[in-house]
């Protein structure tokens, strides 16, 4: 098994595709000197124009992956697995490859049949926005966000240890878990989460062509809870079919938890729904304080003022 | 049927409840100049105290309401609906009698019966927080905001005059619209939101107790989508009650289009998902431009950059 012979300082690195992910990647590592060059691969002029101007060597063409040490694969899902392929053959060997999609097992998979002199690691920055493309990166983007990193049996040490570099490096910290585990979790977190804004959104968008006052009455409360309905549905289309199964069973429990809230709401049965409700707050109220995510912390008491109103 | 004898300048206005949103509305007041005199009633002493230190005159019992011009009820609805035959008794004749509740139907209805001497309006300030309580009152709360107006048929156009000046005042634009189809609209815009956030969260804290990985994976759309699962469960009990036909048949008609999701996501049809998903991204970005909700101009095109990642 081949292990990373350089430092991130005296590596190249290339990144493939500049949105949002790769975009923030490019720009953060920019940002910090981090490593001796960046190359970019992007299909759009205009992104290629753009990065050159801020001192990247951009390609429309995968060769140019060929020069680097470390290769990020930044595009949605699906076109990652394309990639995959094409990456193995044209990487030098003792490259490190690592993606940045949102979903891990067929990622990882696919990692395994790359040729045994390259090193692969799977990662995912837990942030995002519900805008895409070079023009929303943002050098700050990973600040404070986990890196999910997903290592392969035959991920070297060093390999995993650079990933983490790469974390620390754009100001983030990370956690390592198996890809299947963190398929199943981001099913809940963040795919579930997506699938609700979208079905909300679709059914007020019907209900607003029946009476033209829906949007008018529409405030902060269903701003953020159909927020995600905007994402990108190529890069969304990706993640959900890659993760189908955890996807489908997350939406069926939550229809199957939705009918019986109405079976209680028309039954009037309101110590039930109570209970129900209390939980629900308490448990939003320990994860979240005053916004912010604390993931080391969950059970944490701090609450917000909810009792005297 | 009486009309208001009074200007809002001479006015002494009792609001009843100083949780978020009585004591935003009595702060806002107090900011403009915009009234003679605010009385509170507040079963809360240190609610009673910080509002007496801002000058406003309180007391624990309703009977203070039987000195204002204008008495409005800011407790949860059901609250209200047992609040409105005392106040209806202790009023004086020509007072006018709003409330800020979220639903309509029933308050509008509970409404018809205070005596004819008394000018009734319904009205729902579209804003809010997940928080309650004075302590985050906010005397610019409504600021941009909308004011559902619900008149009765008994209602004065002084009356409705009357209200629309106090959104004003405080910052809002008002929309004048039938009680029933309010609720209508606010089960799809504001209580389905908030049921799908407290299922969301419920589901997550479920699997949290199998994995104690994910929270830790929970990123800002987590945070956002399921924000309204931490709202004050006593004031939203109370409106879901209230409106309870309308919510039980929006949350029945999203768990059935999420099986039907979940259906096509297991076939892996993709046309008709990127379909689905596509057409979502573009209702959600018709609506709301940059974050802020256009009510007035929902068909404005200024698009989201969401092509190139």
């Amino acid at each position: 098994m081949t292990e990373p012979g350089f430092a991130w300082r005296d590596a190249t690195v290339a990144i493939v595709g500049l949105g949002l992910m790769g975009g923030s990647l490019a720009l953060a590592l920019r940002e910090k000197n981090a490593c001796a060059k960046i190359l970019a691969v992007d299909h759009d002029p205009l992104t290629r124009a753009q990065a050159e101007s801020l001192g990247m060597h951009t390609s429309e063409s995968l060769d140019l992956v060929s020069r680097a040490d470390v290769i990020v694969l930044a595009t949605p899902v699906r076109a990652i697995l394309e990639l995959l392929p094409r990456v193995g053959a044209l990487a030098q060997p003792g490259a490190c490859v690592l993606d940045l999609g949102s979903t891990k097992q067929a990622i990882t998979r696919a990692m395994e049949s790359l040729p045994p002199q390259l090193q692969v690691i799977g990662a995912h920055p837990m942030c995002g926005k519900e805008t895409a493309g070079f023009a929303v990166a943002d050098a700050h983007l990973f600040r404070g966000a986990l890196f999910a990193l997903t290592p392969l049996a035959r991920t070297a040490r060093q390999t995993l240890a650079l990933a983490q570099t790469l974390a620390e490096t754009v100001g983030a910290h990370s956690l390592v878990l198996d890809a299947a585990r963190h398929d199943q979790i981001v099913a809940t977190t963040s795919h579930l989460p997506y699938a609700l804004a979208a079905m909300l959104m679709l059914l007020a968008a019907d209900r607003a062509h029946e009476d033209d006052a829906v949007f008018a009455l529409a405030a902060g409360g269903f701003r953020d809870t159909s927020r995600l309905a905007a994402s990108d549905p190529t890069m969304m289309l990706d993640i959900l079919l890659t993760n189908r199964v955890n996807v489908a069973k997350a939406i069926r429990d939550t229809a199957r938890h939705l009918n019986q809230f109405a079976d209680m709401l028309e039954r009037g049965d309101e110590n039930e729904l109570r209970v129900i409700l209390a939980r629900a707050a308490q448990a939003r109220q320990k994860i979240f304080q005053n916004g912010a995510v604390t993931p080391t912390n969950p059970s944490a008491d701090q609450k917000l003022t909810m009792d005297n109103g």
